[in-house]
């Protein structure tokens, strides 16, 4: 590569952003360049929303105590501190809304976008500088933020354009989560038994659906959910074959009621879906599933070594992996979801409203 | 399950062990009771070495500045404050060495075991309580701790015996990495351009010989190494196709080197197997793979956020793996690979020495 094309790659990658530790790339950056204006190669979004990632917005809800002015503050002394709204404690972002303010070329052509198009982000906002001037109005019920601000895209990150037939609250919460349910139906396979923990989230509704699809009546879907609320939704959903209600911190516990409800069936499953939004999961997720079976790890709240440590010291060959939100039009399998199952797009609408 | 199999598989996995927090299983728990007696269904180990996970013992090395009387006091306030070797910075252990001292009937069964027997254990350290009496010796070149000890197995832990034809300390070494070569012999296809990174380690070394063996001549590997020393191992190894000296915490320099030495012949990699021991390669990996292609992460050093929100913020849907240090008879792929490549054996021997 020449010194021209590597200087090329870093700024497509958006090195020249990270103010700290210099040379680490934008993501895992302590520290983000938010000036809110458009250098070469790059893109300003005016920003309108943000959706904070589950495991981030429970973190902050908790530790402010649900008081929404303490949880603004936070939010916004995260990204006065980051240049970004990435939460040290989870590690984790969300996704933004936003209109096309300043447009780079290239990504334009490359994303068929004009000035003030409406996109919503497909990267984590842990990636893209951010400054916020406001925050509006925090809605506690969806994780979502009404802020004004603006973002830097960078040629390499992703996102999709609004479109027109869904309403803007539910593509947002769709597109935070749909690498799950986008690599689901990739893996996931005819006549298989399949459990979803935390499978009454965003993220587990729409992969309940996924798996639905794709194994059609030949297999087995096993959701567990620790919310009550959430676990009517499931149940209204109609995709589900086992629905448990159980707190998948706690492993023998949980064990007991999947094997309860198995009956004598086996409850361990071939594919086991980890979308849930708090720590300390991976030893349930291990045990729920066949030693040689797969696990998909989509939850930000994972441990790289407690899930390698914990399966290697019980003797399971299992194979486990880390749930990568990327998929190629991962978005248009997550918004088609909601089209194709209408019970889902009812209970989305509940959930995140029809804002604008 | 019935109340009494409930805590039958409760002491199973070592649960009755665990001080704090309580209801956890070992291999995360904050502190174990380490008394050093076994009771029901326990077996107890008398240690003598401990051959601590690289991650762990490169961090605690470099905090006491390579003073072996301090990483002696370290290690022990570990254990006394924690009831087993559980570096709380890298959240890894290790493996020990030691004989059998009290056995459980049916674990002796399962093991082939007997009192007196010589085993290593094939689960980490952060699951077994472990007293330590006295620390006879730190080896700084091969992470290895002479010591008088007690450790206690619960049934659910594997382990494996000495074999008579090995010497102990490159068994010990072997053991303690066996996941990654046994798992890549597993996943790695005909054909493919396979890259190791991290390659001059214990791991490394294994893992290159069991992707030449795998692959035959049919398939690239590429050696990624940081150290001048190990990158000698590798060339007389004979077994990589391509050797780069890079530094993997500096992704887009590493990915030059790759390019460079590959001349035209595309750098990126079917599959990719991250075996460093220091933190922050996680992008160097991403991006040294093809974007439809495989990553296992073996280091005890990766960042679940950073490996996901990563992959996902360059939009590359790149499968990547929790590497599992557990396959069935993993120390016994481990352990051929030693006697199936002389100079591997040549090696090890220079690096873990030939003690008894």
């Amino acid at each position: 590569m020449s010194s021209s094309s590597e200087q090329d790659f870093a700024r497509y990658l958006g090195i020249h952003r990270v103010i700290e530790p210099r040379g680490t790339l934008p993501q895992p950056a302590w520290k983000l360049d938010n000036t809110p204006s458009a250098y070469p190669t790059e893109t300003l979004i005016y920003v309108q929303k943000l959706h904070i990632d589950s495991a981030s917005f429970t973190q902050i809800a908790r530790m402010c105590e649900l008081d929404t002015e303490r949880m603004g503050q936070h939010i916004m002394d995260i990204v006065t501190q980051r240049g970004k709204m990435h939460n040290p404690v989870t590690g984790s972002g969300g996704v933004l809304l936003g209109t096309v303010e300043q447009l780079d070329a290239d990504f334009g052509r490359e994303h068929h976008l004009t000035i003030g198009d409406t996109i919503v982000s497909l990267t984590s906002l842990s990636w893209l500088p951010l400054s916020l001037q406001r925050i509006h109005k925090i809605h506690l019920e969806r994780a979502e933020v009404e802020v004004e601000g603006k973002a830097i895209f960078f040629r390499s990150n992703p996102l999709a354009k609004l479109p027109g037939d869904l309403p803007q609250a539910l593509v947002v919460a769709a597109l935070d989560v749909a690498g799950a349910p986008a690599r689901v139906a990739a893996l996931a396979q005819a006549g298989q038994k399949v459990t979803v923990l935390g499978a009454g989230g965003t993220a587990g509704l729409l992969t309940l659906c996924a798996l639905r699809q794709k194994l059609g009546s030949n297999g087995v879907i096993i959701a567990i959910e620790y919310s009550e609320r959430a676990l009517q939704d499931i149940v209204d959903l109609h995709v589900a074959d086992v629905i448990v209600q159980a707190d998948a911190t706690h492993p023998l516990d949980t064990i007991e009621q999947v094997r309860h409800a198995c009956f004598n069936d086996g409850y361990q499953a071939d594919l086991t879906i980890n979308v849930v939004n708090v720590p300390d999961t991976e030893f349930a997720t291990i045990l729920l599933t066949k030693p040689d079976g797969r696990i998909l790890f989509f939850s930000m709240a994972t441990s790289f070594t407690t899930a390698a440590l914990g399966a290697e010291g019980m003797a399971r060959q299992v194979e486990m992996h880390i749930g990568n939100g990327y998929m190629p039009d991962c978005g248009a399998v997550a918004l088609q979801l909601l089209r194709d199952y209408p019970t889902l797009r009812t209970i989305f609408t509940k959930r995140f409203g029809a804002s604008i």
